[in-house]
């Protein structure tokens, strides 16, 4: 192997020797710990800037939005490993984040690559951002493709935890051209009588963008704020499981059909 | 199956519906959103309690503590994995937590677990804590087994977390009987000359289970710090990847020798 | 970093050149395809031995026997990942997986540890191992602890998987010491009329260490077969889902209750 | 919840009772155990029929073609997942497989994806094959999509495994239209003194697909035979590691950068 100085790999973000621990530049126990919050020190791993109090507010409540949701798949399938492995709260986290993919958190990066798809200048007047707006969707409708971050089963009017976000981000004067351009997006799809909400995840992936989150991190950010939420589940399930409960269900319910017919495509 | 109210489970994590979400018996985006930090929120979810502002101020700086370690076997992990399965991040954080296991994140709990076998006064005498702590360390020394917390390959003698952890702690007058234990175990293991440093895990342990933190709950508080810095790597892996030079420096280094001896025990 | 020969690490599991391709010193291509069955493979790369047909078919059986346990809570978490991640079915099998840990698959490691504690002759009489197990289940009643690999909740008086194996075990002239110790253990336990079940998990890990496979390796082995049966409950997850039933079931039949009374250990 | 027989789901993959096991309509242990090999059982896991003798040799051969490739860096995720929890070997499986994803064994499904937008006769003509090759690879060409299945950065011209696989093919008469299709594709590709070889992971493609195995089961089938080799080098972790080497090599060689240019993608 060659150790050449020039063809090592870099990297910024921590290191350890036995007098200090530097994350990102910063001196971990001076700099960071008691001075930064957590959710600041998120923010400073995935933009390598600490925010300004403006920015810690909105990304804090971005995360705090996202940390849980109820029994969903995510939460159900960490507490079922949980079952099965419950000296490896580990195995049951991760389980629970494995299910974090396209069908649910992939929202937030598959929101912020489409809007950054498109260069809009910060003060881009409101009728540009319509017109940009109505060719994105016109695009999106010739090629087949849905739009992310619009629509939700539940909230079908609004979810309030959009709304709840915008607010917080027009406090901190934090609203940009991604959030903008995802507001012309939702008037763009939508028709007389007939609002279709922003998600979620769509409305976070707009303004992680405004806060210049690399498109890569999104999903990232979105994932460790769902890992406190398995976590307070895995908690919950050592004091009053449903694990087996669960197990239980599904075995009386699910009819055994025997053998199928045959999988093989080549019959079809 | 039975769907009698009496024998369906139960839970207090959280509740979706059109009109509102609630987490732990919070409104959701009344009550957190905004107004409590995303640290404050993963407390809420793991104690059922919404944290004071010291207790705020301490989780954070463990949670800040624990985030990031440079380039561990966990954060190697998740780059490997990255490398194979770029599409999946879930895939590649969860890859590292897995690493999450009793040789590091593990402290955490058995410090907590070591600690709570003991129910120590809140007005407890240092001359008491010392003679508990002197009975402890004995027990541990007669079945053979190692105390944890203590001890670390890097900071032989101080951990800087450790000193910081503390200071914040007696800042917000947070020093509890679990803390000052652990102290004692650190002064009986000892020797004049040879101070055995508490680490990160064991002082980590010990406040948060002063902070009434259940102990079920201390590696998994350990996993949303760690997911936080292995989503900085993985970021980071996408500009300026490493994994495969990790991946051509072990095809380099490592001897392929052949048919090594059976692993057959029944030889041995 | 130093590249001196005698400290490299060394591998016999496999190497890849332009040319060739190795496996624990076969060649690939030659050796292996084509004339070794998966299985074999399997044990070859737990035992750097190839097997021979007896251990080959007793090797199949014992993983055919694992395959698959219909819809356990392992099964249920790598659809309800499925649902959540469908162009990640790595992450959905891997969720299954991780449930694999001390309640179910354990007990194949558990086992052979157990048995292994003992060094017993390939010739010891009937009666020698008859005292074995009497001190061995004595020793365990004494200290408190649960004898792995037996009793099942649904299979109460015999397994059927076990009779089985055991059948097959003997055509091929495979039942070693382990195994027989196994039996005398149970025979320890049960009391007249009231027969203790050897699970498959006991059984298994008794047959794997008689055929020489180490005790680090029992768990891998079962994780393997595993994979089989996730990798079939996935596929048909595609073709008829019902993770999307089973987060249904779970929202409409777990009671939210609010806020629970405080976790804290402390007002315990 | 409703419970009306209608609504319930459905499988064919188990069932467990009292008395009897069953997998995909088979009694196990009457049917399966001794009598089918373990390859058989994963076939019928993932197409609902059991093999015939042919097609069990070929489907042994992908099986063990695929079961490893040495350092790579699934292993190596999965030798440092042991590092750190050395108590969960199922962590560190799943670490391993979590690797699986579109760089490597997604080549598998990539490449039955794009054989099976094509309906080709079983009795198609090499003359037919050439054209609809040429078209596809055409269209492909247009859409700047890279063809899958085929290039290799170490076997350049030839994979010795595909030579392997397709002369057992030959043998067993189990080379179909897919993999013919395969075949006229790399000439397609190819130019005069620059053959593109075909890599294993698009003739384990072609063949399956051959075989009537699912596309959705393709990269599930790798992903057992992966396991398989993951546990072997976990074994092998257990006895010589290589683990904490490859760490300290990391710490050893990565450059720490403090601070990077900001990663904010505003600034760009």
């Amino acid at each position: 192997m060659t150790t050449q100085q020039q063809q090592r790999p870099t990297t910024s973000i921590g290191r350890s020797t036995a007098e200090s621990i530097e994350v990102c530049g910063h001196d971990l126990t001076r700099d960071l710990m008691g001075e930064v919050d957590f959710a600041g020190v998120l923010f400073l791993l995935v933009t390598q800037r600490l925010p300004d109090p403006g920015t810690t507010r909105l990304f804090n409540a971005v995360l705090v939005a996202l940390a849980d949701h109820g029994l969903t798949p995510s939460a159900l399938a960490a507490r079922l490993t949980y079952t099965g492995a419950p000296e490896a709260i580990q195995g049951a986290v991760s389980a629970g984040l494995l299910g974090g993919g396209s069908v649910f958190l992939g929202v937030f990066e598959d929101t912020g690559r489409m809007l950054r798809t498109i260069t809009v200048s910060p003060d881009a007047q409101d009728s540009d951002l319509e017109s940009i707006a109505d060719t994105l969707v016109d695009d999106y409708a010739k090629r087949g493709k849905r739009i992310p971050g619009l629509g939700h089963p539940v909230h079908k009017t609004a979810d309030p935890r959009v709304t709840r976000l915008l607010e917080i981000a027009e406090q901190e004067k934090l609203v940009g051209p991604n959030t903008r351009l995802m507001q012309h997006v939702q008037r763009a799809v939508s028709r007389p009588g007939h609002l279709v909400p922003i998600n979620a995840g769509g409305i976070g992936g707009a303004l992680l963008c405004d806060l210049g989150v690399d498109t890569a991190a999104l999903r990232g950010v979105a994932l460790v704020s769902r890992a406190a939420g398995l976590v307070g589940h895995l908690v919950e399930e050592t004091h009053t499981p449903l694990g087996r409960w669960l197990w239980d269900t599904a075995e009386h319910n699910v009819n055994y059909v025997g053998s199928s017919a045959s999988l093989d495509p080549r019959s079809a």
